[in-house]
């Protein structure tokens, strides 16, 4: 089957993608995790989103989720490693399993963590961002997960089931804490240090701290937003962020962008126009599509 | 005293701009209308804007208003005629009153109703859009008020009071009437009759109804939009909308716009997000220009 628009990111820019392509009756999937915005869900006060004063990003997050909710819309848990351009739709693909798409929003929110040092030197040469998609060139192998996040803690798991070591080095912290909860197999060895360089000759061999190193064939790194190139190849990007026009149009012909990642300022309601901007130009697309398509066919 | 940052209207574009204008501690003028937004309230149900779902335009504006009143700001209401760029500043015109500020963020909505035959035509001929401004012009003189919305009744009672005589159009209902409750002055004639032209040689001489017309020297055409144009002379506009950047940059350096007026789609969530945008670009001009003032004084 293929989905009219594929919204990729579940922040209030793809929520309100989502919620505007479903009132416009098209047909659509959206890509995301239960928590909607790992971003928005830990702020602690928000004041300039019209509407609510001074809301929490948790409660904020519940009302985002009651207005999809009340429209039918369910988030689909997966994570989208690349997007292809294939003319007549676009090729979607989360590891092994392909979604097609007529057109795609994308609303992934953009990396605030600086890289580290080596990461993006040796990106494709032993450094990946997706362990689902490369796990099988790792089976037997060492390799470190370097984690910003809890869902890199179920990427560890995966990978320790076919590499010989895995690492597990956690970035992030809740409630002041390092958290490594959902690490499920006992074999991961946990480092609590900060990586400081990601070296190698020609592939990537070694994650050093500052006072010792360990040596690895593979560094996967677990980000809330994949890079914007890497996601969508020969996508236009002005530094971070994705290029596009006034109507959230990129650089490949529908294939549109909202949020964080089509550039500053950051904020919950220029998401949310933006979204709502892009489900509209979506909508405008396919529509001009059909009217092509019933014109060649007559 | 010269405002930092002024907002013309208080639709969801204005009050966004002016909520993050606020959070950002510039000295913020907005002007507008209690009823906060005429579109807005007029709307039965929405459930576009993410986080409130089916929601009446009454109560969203509600929502709108304990927003911008737990942060102390206070809408000004009253009407801008003109605004001109002086270099420095703006100059903006509330009838024989001025306000100056440094930025603009112009956020008036879209007219959508069309404009009646011979309006364009003879505007500045006899044909006006601001009543208080151009009042002196017809004193002993006879004069129409076509009016769409509850305002333009002050505007009849105003001209009422140097005219010689005064006609009053409504064209607005309010449940399902004609209103003209306001009407203040018993000389004002009214007419239940839609007007189909105004009509003249060099100046504006008639407005004609299907089956009859009436002799006047100026007719005043009150909507709840002015156009772009007339508002703000020079800006450059692409139909009836300022043509605006991705940063909602106008023509006019300093000067912003956000919402309906920059152009579509027409959405309360888009406009919220422009209006943030705009504020945040208001800032960020204001804050290079400190930065130069500074400089060119060392």
């Amino acid at each position: 089957m293929r989905y009219d628009i594929a919204i990729i990111g579940s922040g209030p820019a793809g929520l309100s993608a989502a919620i505007n392509a479903t009132i416009r009756n098209k047909n659509i999937i959206i890509f995301g995790n239960d928590l909607l915005s790992n971003k928005l869900v830990k702020a602690p006060s928000i004041d300039n989103y019209l509407g609510f004063s001074e809301i929490s990003g948790e409660e904020l997050k519940n009302k985002f989720k009651e207005h999809i909710e009340s429209m039918g819309i369910e988030v689909t848990h997966k994570k989208i490693n690349s997007i292809y351009a294939m003319g007549e739709y676009f090729a979607l693909m989360s590891g092994d399993e392909m979604f097609e798409s007529t057109t795609v929003i994308l609303a992934t929110g953009v990396e605030y963590t600086r890289p580290i040092k080596g990461e993006e030197e040796f990106l494709g040469k032993g450094v990946g961002y997706c362990a689902t998609c490369d796990a099988p060139l790792y089976r037997g192998k060492k390799v470190a997960v370097i984690g910003y996040n809890e869902e890199s803690e179920e990427e560890a798991n995966f990978l320790s089931e076919v590499a010989s070591k895995t690492y597990f080095i956690p970035m992030y912290k809740k409630d002041g804490l390092l958290r490594t909860e959902s690490l499920l197999n006992e074999s991961i060895e946990v480092i609590n240090d900060r990586p400081v360089e990601i070296k190698g000759d020609s592939l990537a061999s070694k994650v050093s701290f500052k006072e010792n190193e360990i040596d690895v064939d593979g560094v996967f790194v677990i980000k809330d937003s994949a890079s914007a190139k890497s996601l969508v190849p020969g996508i236009e990007t002005d530094g971070p962020h994705i290029k596009v026009d006034l109507n959230m149009q990129t650089s490949i012909k529908g294939c549109f962008a909202a949020g964080d990642c089509a550039g500053k300022p950051y904020s919950y309601i220029k998401s949310a126009g933006q979204g709502h901007i892009a489900a509209l130009s979506a909508v405008s697309y396919l529509d001009k599509l059909k009217l092509q398509q019933r014109k060649s066919s007559l």
